[in-house]
């Protein structure tokens, strides 16, 4: 058997059943890991891969985006857990006709990326390959152990909400791969997620919020990741999910279906979180005034495990919408 | 200019040139990264990545073995420093025609190697690749900050020391690439390096401890780098650089040189450590006595910044072992 015929959920299945048991956990099941010290402090630890052909195209991503995205789907996930980034680890695979030009590139995107959200690189590994180009980076952060958020607590009757507009950077991808010319807004969001960690740790801070992550392979993936892991089920009201006007505007000029996009394009990287009916109204509105930003409801968490329903204007609705597996052979149903 | 014309040297000088700056530290000299707390212990952080084709051949080494690796060269950085490691996070990027039985192997002795040295693995990531394998392996180990050894404190008069028998990896290597049978021991101890970290601990929690660092390229780049970081230079007695008889039959069979092999095959993961040369009799026997194993001599630290002297017997020789460069096309003399 090959990993393609096992795919992603199989192998993360074998990980979790072979390195929970004697004191080891496979800590699967979050954006980030969490060590407590002494202190009442969690150290949070992430680790991202950027493969060549799998998860860019080098002659596609410019390459400053491609460091400073390399740093920024790390800091989604420290920020998906209440946390702030603090110190960065570099691995890079690079084939030997690697230009200097562009590898100096990357490394000013990285750069700027950890300057931007006070990172600093602290060392790594950087080793010759043979074909592809690999970069994967660790990202160690860290929060008061009691405001870690986690996605395994969302709460029957919680409201379900999302932190910004989803779908644009499926749709810069999709702007890539079907050659288009123009609609920068998003490629813009598929090159350069923004990340907010102020809001991810206030967030984190507030009363009512149960469980929270980051949104990177897409919303229906990840709130079944976190339905399971609360052992709970959810009703999402597909015309509550935001959307961006040049999200709107691409999708009509190329007959794209744009929630199939915010449901299946991933790496939108805004914060999924499910909060206490009602603590919601109040979240929304500090949020609106704290942020400017729209703290979106998009449905509420129900006590049917596992089982996803999605509405439109009240109406159940048949939606199948493809989940991404890494070692699959094409995409497929979820 | 391609990264094969720069160098792996030029690169790491351009990181610490751009990545020094404004308080961020490229921790290039050390094994690895160290992390204050308040509480007087450091935190010590390492990556080290194995890529197919570069770092091993998928059908020469053991599966098993291969996980055992990933981890043994890891934790022999953090030794280096004189730390114990503590928590492993492990990304890889898989071909989707990867074996499942292949990788199941590779965990294990992943989780072998963990168990071993007490190591929790809490997390990663797992990607697809297009065509190459790649395992890294981010580890975090710790240490009392005032126990932590460097590369730069080697002083003048220092006793250079090694704590165990030099080239049996490179040996196994060899054995590999001429295709030979037998010489178990050798590629053991390629495949299976033995990394003690009560060695390490122990090492690092004596008097006269000045620099320490692990031995992976080869003991000539090695020293060189030791000694660049300390800004001083040494004098080896190559009789006295130990072997064993398993590396010196091989070497009679089939003519090669066992000192270049010591100098220059790398990945011994034996400990390279400076001690003031009136507290090394008793260290020497002190370790001897402990661990029932040879501290062993081979020269002294001078204060001729960056000059190495080979000495046979007394007598100066002229040696040119070769230092590996990962971006270059092929070895080339140091």
């Amino acid at each position: 058997m090959q990993i393609q015929d096992w795919g992603e959920e199989g192998f993360i299945q074998y990980l979790k059943e072979n390195f929970s048991t004697k004191g080891s956990i496979y800590n699967i099941g979050d954006d980030a890991a969490v060590i407590p010290d002494k202190n009442g402090v969690a150290c949070l630890v992430t680790t991202d891969a950027l493969v060549e052909g799998v998860h860019f195209i080098k002659e596609e991503i410019p390459s400053e985006d491609l460091g400073y995205k390399t740093v920024a789907v790390n800091v989604s996930d420290i920020v998906a857990m209440g946390g702030e980034p603090k110190y960065a680890f570099l691995s890079m695979a690079l084939p030997k006709t690697t230009h200097c030009e562009w590898l100096r590139n990357v490394m000013q995107g990285i750069k700027r990326a950890c300057e931007k959200w006070g990172i600093l690189l602290l060392g790594g590994d950087t080793v010759g390959s043979k074909r592809d180009l690999f970069l994967s980076l660790t990202l160690i952060g860290s929060a008061p152990l009691t405001r870690v958020k986690y996605r395994h607590l969302a709460e029957e009757g919680d409201i379900l909400c999302v932190t910004g507009n989803l779908g644009d950077s499926g749709g810069g991808l999709k702007v890539l791969q079907e050659g288009l010319i123009g609609f920068e807004p998003l490629t813009q969001a598929h090159f350069r997620p923004e990340v907010s960690v102020e809001q991810g740790v206030w967030i984190a801070s507030q009363r009512g919020v149960h469980a929270m992550m980051d949104l990177s392979d897409g919303l229906d993936c990840d709130l079944r990741r976190l339905l399971a892991s609360s052992k709970k089920g959810a009703v999402v009201e597909v015309s509550k999910i935001p959307l961006s006007d040049a999200l709107f505007r691409a999708s009509l000029e190329n007959q794209w279906d744009p929630l199939m996009l915010a449901l299946s394009g991933g790496e939108d990287y805004r914060l999924l979180v499910t909060v206490a009916k009602e603590d919601f109204e109040n979240l929304q509105a500090t949020f609106q005034r704290r942020f400017g930003a729209v703290l979106s409801d998009i449905g509420s968490v129900t006590n049917e495990a596992g089982r996803l329903i999605y509405q439109k204007e009240g109406e159940t609705i048949d939606l199948n919408p493809v989940c991404y597996d890494h070692f699959s052979e094409g995409e497929h149903g979820d």
